[in-house]
């Protein structure tokens, strides 16, 4: 089959088409033929070897496949690695099955990023009624999707920080009451006055470096901030216990991996954003269907952040 | 009115019995003739200035009564100070009533410790049915109540750690499914052994320094650490926002005095936590009770950790 094989880490250049064996599904897994996977930025960490996971070579990189089971059933699936493939061995437990309105884009941003959206409000920060939340990255592909599903749970204020006026305008237009420039001034500070003068609630932070500490300082009494990466790749500043215990005051980390061993949400969060997508209450931003062939340009534009969007491979071009 | 003030910071000989003026009610208080006050471990911190919260002198300790509204109800309140007197003004919305059948020990015991255990397992770690949970410090007040509330709230393994054998059998005999020597070499690894060589899903931490980093390293995937306390007085090491997420595990921070701006959820738990104790579920231990006029051996006592059981002053003797 066709995929994409890495053989060596480094930059975009070494994500290169190459015919492979089919893959054979081990104990618990099926075998699907894929229509479209999804491009992660996860994806560009791992090409670098800085991914949380660390990696060994040669892998076929990609974590999420929409697709066909061989009894022709459509569903979409998580998995380790070997998205970038044209036939992807999946668990049956994850398979998650995909309603005939539901885009190939779509399908794929409800897995990896709609997931962990999903994860971060209704589990990590578990947002009440009226509260506030302020969604980092939030016209990236999981802060796009938590925007929103924050609203849906019934946050009271969500404040978008997008880092040009774009993506602030795209997050506000998801359905943030405010948007904020990260990196204009004492973000701390921004992040009060963007709501309305009060500290906040819950915070869902990938960004890293100062952005954690200065949004702690912005939490409410009783405030979660939940960290889920780490884009800007320099590591917050440690968090003392001692500073939480004064506001009563939470701190998560999030990765998807861990929630993999919990199928059963998983799939349960999956159907309830599919329906939520038919209701044209939750909007996934298509950011770009490309064959496999330009899977280099599609790593270049990730690492470079130039996308905005769902991107998609197509495995079949 | 005869109360205990302190005038200076400092040693136990600083609480000392003098004729104050009664306190006058402010707006949406009330005042009553206290019957009893509880003698907590952070009294002793606040005598020496090592609170939290800081504090003026002069001022009067204890955070908790028991008494008689000037319209003959029971109730029981937590105060911000003023409760080591003859007579104290509580928030209207901070009385609690409290059934005939719960002495007066008890109705202490259900305030500042009961609620705080009743936080921790049921909000700040959420335990769920199943779960295992470490109790650091499981024979004081809070840890004595937190085994059995966890307990109460499904736990499948609850593992205390106590300093002395006798403390460690006194856990045992209230629920614990292990109890383990804190001090006795590596404190991840004993945690771990004593939950049948699993990490841990909660653990409730109030002793600071390395106890606190070796607790979060026993936390099993999505594990919650509470840190409510620092009895040790030594600062725990901070934590690695990067490191939660390998584990998606939470630190948290709890402070009893955030959860005063909550008096509904207060009043409803401390409801809940009164019946039990009548139906035989939850067991105080009593500590023992004394005239106001030794106040000064029960600092002392409290001090050297020689305590075991809830300590009350009978503000009129």
């Amino acid at each position: 089959m066709r995929a994409v094989q890495i053989t060596a880490f480094g930059g975009p250049e070494v994500v290169t088409v190459r015919e492979v064996p089919d893959p054979e599904p081990g104990p618990g897994q099926i075998l699907i033929d894929v229509d479209r996977c999804g491009v992660n930025f996860a994806d560009t960490l791992l090409r670098e070897n800085a991914y949380l996971a660390g990696a060994t070579l040669p892998l076929i990189p990609g974590i999420e496949v929409v697709g066909r089971t061989r009894d022709g059933r459509r569903v979409a699936a998580l998995i380790e690695h070997g998205g970038y493939a044209e036939r992807a061995a999946i668990s049956r437990d994850g398979a998650f099955p995909v309603p005939g309105d539901l885009d190939d884009t779509a399908a794929l941003a409800l897995l990896a990023q709609g997931l962990t959206a999903w994860w971060l409000i209704n589990r990590t920060t578990s947002v009440q009624p009226g509260e506030s939340v302020v969604v980092h990255a939030a016209a990236g592909g999981v802060g796009s999707l938590a925007v929103q599903l924050a609203k849906i749970s019934g946050a009271g204020r969500v404040i978008a920080t997008a880092s040009t006026p774009a993506k602030r305008d795209l997050a506000l237009s998801l359905g943030a009451d405010a948007a904020v420039d990260p990196g204009a001034g004492d973000l701390t500070k921004a992040l009060i006055e963007a709501n309305e003068g009060r500290p906040v609630d819950a915070v869902l932070e990938m960004i890293g470096g100062p952005v954690t500490g200065r949004s702690i300082a912005a939490l409410a009494p009783f405030g979660r901030l939940a960290f889920y990466g780490m884009a800007g790749q320099v590591e917050p500043d440690p968090v003392s216990p001692r500073a939480l215990q004064r506001t009563s005051a939470t701190v998560s980390g999030f990765w998807l991996a861990n929630a993999l061993q919990r199928p059963q949400v998983l799939r349960a969060a999956y159907t309830e954003m599919a329906a939520l997508v038919a209701r044209g209450r939750l909007r996934v931003i298509h950011g770009g269907d490309h064959p496999m062939s330009e899977v280099r340009r599609a790593h270049e534009a990730m690492s470079a952040r130039r996308t905005t969007g769902k991107l998609v491979l197509d495995p079949r071009t």
